[in-house]
């Protein structure tokens, strides 16, 4: 998760900067994921692993994750859900359709236009509009319960922006929606973990409001280990 | 929750045990909450609370408990789950029916026999039984999701053993059992969070066979600072 930090500096020429004088506009939609968003959404974990040089770990495949995050018993909300963020030059369609969840759209004024690197890789495969649609990160969420509040909340297990559109607030508008989804459906907390060396993630996350709880350490038992329950009653 | 640690010092006068020179059988059962046990929940989560000083944060009611847990869209095992243990002087009906899990059940032998002062209020509200049937605790837990895996697991909210249960293995068999069910599952990971100074429960936690994660830290996003994402967009 890219942290809230000032701008890089311009990669770009200035011919290209005097030739546009105005902002950048940058249309950001994020909308619910759909079982035809796999492929870029397998691609996205694997880079999120790289980050994490954690690639030996994931071992997550476009089947497996479309199985798991999109079976038919699988509803928006009560379970598995994904919200991806998309950018094009045009504005999007405002017919665009989904049944579950409306749409969030905003105009990002850029200083200088993003260059993407994997524009190929990462067309948004939903939708028609009308420029390009590229898929620049998501967010991996479902329902948690607080006894004490008696309430659901929302758990995220992912926030990802691919490298190129980072520190332009992609990663903020993500979990703002989670917790504006949160708040619209009478849920009490939403909640995630971060490293307790990523500082700036930390303070990207204070700023947003959240409180780190020092004294909580996560247990986890799987593999092995976990397989060994199976027969023990 | 309860670590393994050795029994307490016999509380019981010489004179019983010499009446009963046999192991004393608490026959217990572990077995899928129904919206009948509610009120007994709710005793058991403000107990909780109190037990960790947290009882101005439990705003949890009857009503609120069963409108968030055992709503009708509400299904075991794919939402929030609560599993009951259960403890009697008597063997379990074999003819206990629940269509969801079949219920798992053991007969420990005790040196000295449980004397639950609060008896009346934990009579189990369930079921038809030869005798009278106890609730001794409850876990609480609902699927979570690995990206890494794409594979579901369970997360455990809340494992709790009422105080004149605990040391006896109940805490054990009701993390087993959610374990276990994750195995038949196909489920990747069993995870929950403990507090960091709490050296019995992470020894306990360890020597079932749980990592726990020194890095990760919980952040927590509840209350106002929740409330106020409700029209940022």
């Amino acid at each position: 998760m890219a942290a809230a930090a000032p701008p890089p500096p311009p990669t770009d020429t200035p011919e290209l900067n005097m030739n546009n004088p105005e902002p950048h506009h940058l249309f950001t939609r994020i909308r619910l994921a759909t079982s035809s968003d796999t492929p870029l959404i397998h691609k996205m974990i694997h880079q999120m692993a790289v980050f994490e040089r954690l690639s030996d770990q994931c071992v997550a495949t476009e089947q497996s994750l479309s199985a798991t995050l999109f079976s038919p018993t699988n509803i928006p909300f009560q379970s598995f859900t994904v919200f991806l963020i998309e950018v094009s030059k045009l504005p999007f369609s405002p017919n665009f359709i989904s049944p579950n969840f409306k749409p969030i759209s905003k105009i990002l004024n850029l200083e200088y236009p993003v260059n993407d690197p994997e524009e190929k890789v990462f067309k948004s495969l939903v939708g028609q509009e009308n420029g390009d649609v590229y898929v620049a990160g998501f967010v991996l969420f479902f329902p948690n319960y607080s006894t004490f509040l008696a309430k659901p909340g929302f758990y995220i297990e992912d926030l990802f922006v691919r490298e190129c559109y980072r520190r332009k607030g992609l990663g903020k508008m993500l979990l703002s929606a989670v917790a504006k989804q949160a708040v619209e459906m009478g849920f009490g907390r939403v909640e995630w973990v971060v490293l307790d060396w990523n500082i700036n993630a930390i303070k990207f996350y204070e700023e947003m409001g959240a409180n780190v709880m020092k004294e909580w350490r996560v247990c986890r038992l799987t593999g092995d280990a976990l397989k060994g329950y199976a027969d023990n009653g």
